[in-house]
């Protein structure tokens, strides 16, 4: 590792979330808050730290790969340890491990909490709780590279660790320019959402929390009960489309805005994530009929909670952990998938799952055809044999995590259910599970253990599992 | 298909069934049950069926591949169903769904049962429910190769089918010889357990029966709880270390004859294997020690169930399911993991688990030094890339299959545990699970639809997945 510059960014990365902070700390003085200060006092150590950190100047400027995935988890990392002061300075969450655990679930866009209570939360947290879901989804790093131009044709490996899916496509040959662009998109839909939201009734300070909420994928909310809240089938119905919109792979609005139509048809992974959000829709809708009476209620019931889990964003509209089992496990499978590659979205991602799917159809075709040499597309292209190796030992990788981490959480000695979702929903960054950790219940029963266990998983379901293990590999600690 | 090839030989395994009942309807006829005309209609029923079908002459008498892999998926559903009969005639199953699952749970060696009072049955029926445990295990078409000398020659396939593992090695130049020498391996330790139940003072029959299950890492009891009747140390530990004997690769038992230390050795598969065994049993010992109150019985309570889980046997000596959760977990565990390729058990081996923790170190390294080229290694020797591709492809089906699964038997509306559980202990050839189907619990309470789920789960984790999917791919069906 290149100790200097790693440390250089890290420091560069640390003056970016002092500023992060800052419209939090606007929202404690309107509010006029007491936690304004909590923000003030993390803003002065961030920036202190992150002056002196960036004032080391790297003698080989080179990025390796290593150095990249290095840069992008220890990143996170800070992100999620500095990001917890004001949550802990200002006394609202007492334990420390509780403030890291909300705030990795926040950068993650996870939203799982470990407060019982939400709404006696200061409006200044409750904003920077959000907001981290808004940054965090598109990513801290693919920010800072639209910022910073010295950084310029060394930064493929920072967006391959930090974007969603197997292969972030760049749109335009300079990666700062696509990060632009995706930021820009992400930007203008987050305006209409809470337009729309505004329109809908949802007072204003709501709506953009709710946006971020749902922009970022994340799930944080600001009542109890979630959005069952506001009880309103229209408020309902906006965030569903948009927890879509925003759990589509952001190149297909670029080539929307291009009036590129045949490459918006070929795109086989929204096909499938639209196939499926449908299927899933029906299926359950079908099966709680009887449960909610009317069919429309059923209906935008089971949309709302399949959006929701999908997308991986996590509100809750209704306490699914009372639907029969087979809606329940259609949820749980909902929570694997995830959304696309591209998204703020977690999970396994539709497009691996298709690309698995066709590595199954050929297994079976080479059973019947032992010589017959069988190539695997998608959206027509050519997949090279090496990515299709590396989906497959993604989907390996997180299943051993998601058995791993369930096997250490039990040491609290809770139900598998509750325990097996808990981990579930951590690396598939989507916030509630089933069982005690359903969408009525919380975190906080865990001990620090088992949330800090949970805390690691949200942070290598969000970087995709590898760039989160090197850490964990001496030979990345290596001066070089 | 050439269908005149398979028919043939499927009226030559039908033959062979019928063969096979006779020790039972010898048992029936000496304990004086009414049975025994259940078995001698069985017989005759399969006898004449069989004879028609292999008067059938292939024209094209060349074996490839898919006949192969159709051959062995389509006799082990005949041997079920035809298994089957000898429960329902005699009128002890009433309905022929459980007789099926009961029969393809015996000839897979999974243990599972749909009987809520087992101690009920006539002995005949006990005798060959065991039975099929024995046979099942080392694989019916297996033994097929070691009688009928005219296959010589175009069965790898067959054996590549049936036999547990990634690469069934040949021991000597013909397959005919393996299958020889690894019979009669199976067939002496087969009487050296019964010997050693006897000597322990477990009464005769008891010895037998519960030495095919052993021997074929089945599991099927002939008392209400289990193992736990006998109440006797000694006989947990007898069939404890059987467990683990029957757990490893029979090619070491090859070795070990021809005194061949070097390939004993060099066995990682077998290490890893016995690391597991002792890591598991000394941490739950610890985690239950307050239950037991004794070391000693906690001990030997442990060292049981996971022996019998990770051969996936399926006996049992205590209600696990009572057990902190912690120590579920690591059984859990264990019933993903299995034992070793190239024994009677079920799961996903450790000789795949070994090569994908060497693919995922390989990942962090590539990361770190994306040029270098690593090539896996298992036993000093290296594993193509081809089979590596093949062992990361088989352990996504193994979830996929087992999600899947459970959101087919979900319909029943059971609880989480219980239906995970199910499938796993039903895809990993186990036989108890957890909850519901724990081990003082049985799978009397599903439905047709899920037992006949679980049933083809059994069967695509005996025939480790690929040869069953094949069956439901229409282009196997084409005539050729």
């Amino acid at each position: 590792m290149n100790y200097r510059l790693v440390s250089n960014i890290l420091g560069k990365v640390m003056l970016l979330e002092a500023a992060l902070m800052i419209p939090s700390l606007i929202v404690s003085l309107i509010y006029k808050e007491e936690s304004a200060s909590a923000f003030l006092i993390s803003i002065v150590i961030l920036a202190v730290i992150g002056f002196v950190l960036s004032l080391i100047k790297a003698q080989k400027t080179k990025m390796f790969a290593r150095d990249g995935f290095m840069i992008v988890s220890l990143s996170w990392i800070i992100l999620a340890l500095f990001g917890a002061f004001p949550f802990y300075i200002s006394g609202e969450i007492p334990s420390f491990v509780d403030c890291i655990f909300e705030t990795i679930s926040g950068f993650t866009t996870t939203g799982s909490s470990i407060l019982t209570d939400v709404e006696v939360l200061p409006k200044g947290l409750l904003f920077w709780r959000s907001f981290t879901h808004w940054f965090g989804g598109m990513g801290v790093l693919v920010f800072f590279l639209t910022l910073i131009p010295s950084m310029n044709g060394r930064t493929q490996h920072i967006l391959r660790a930090e974007s969603p899916g197997p292969s972030p496509g760049k749109l335009v040959p300079k990666i700062k320019d696509t990060s632009m662009i995706l930021y820009s998109i992400y930007f203008i839909l987050t305006l209409i959402c809470i337009v729309c939201l505004l329109l809908a009734g949802m007072p204003l300070f709501d709506s953009i929390v709710h946006t971020f909420g749902t922009a970022g994928t994340g799930g944080f909310g600001i009542k109890n009960n979630s959005l069952a809240y506001y009880n309103s089938p229209l408020i309902y119905m906006i965030i569903s489309i948009f927890m879509i919109v925003f759990g589509v792979n952001f190149t297909i609005y670029f080539y929307i805005l291009k009036r590129n139509v045949f490459e918006i048809k070929k795109n086989s992974e929204v096909k499938l994530f639209i196939v499926i959000v449908t299927l899933a829709t029906l299926l359950i809708t079908v099966n709680i009929k009887g449960l909610y009476g009317s069919i429309w209620v059923a209906f935008y019931q089971s949309f709302f909670q399949v959006t929701s889990l999908v997308s991986t964003t996590g509100f809750a509209t209704a306490d699914y952990n009372q639907w029969p089992a087979f809606s329940k496990m259609i949820l749980m499978c909902l929570m694997f998938a995830g959304s696309c590659a591209g998204s703020t979205a977690g999970g396994i991602k539709q497009i691996r799952l298709l690309i698995m799917l066709k590595v199954i159809r050929r297994n079976i075709k080479k059973l019947i055809h032992p010589r017959s040499v069988i190539p695997i597309r998608a959206d027509g292209k050519l997949v090279e044999e090496e990515q299709v190796f590396g989906v497959t030992t993604f989907c390996f990788v997180y299943f051993l995590i998601l058995i791993g981490a369930t096997l250490l959480i039990s040491l609290d000695n809770h139900d598998f259910e509750t325990n097996f979702s808990a981990v579930l929903t951590a690396v598939s960054n989507v916030g509630p599970g089933f069982g005690k950790v359903g969408p009525t219940g919380n975190f906080a029963f865990y001990s620090d253990w088992s949330k800090l266990v949970l805390s690691f998983c949200m942070l290598v379901g969000r970087l995709e599992i590898f760039p989160v293990l090197m850490i964990l590999h001496p030979s990345s600690w290596k001066r070089a």
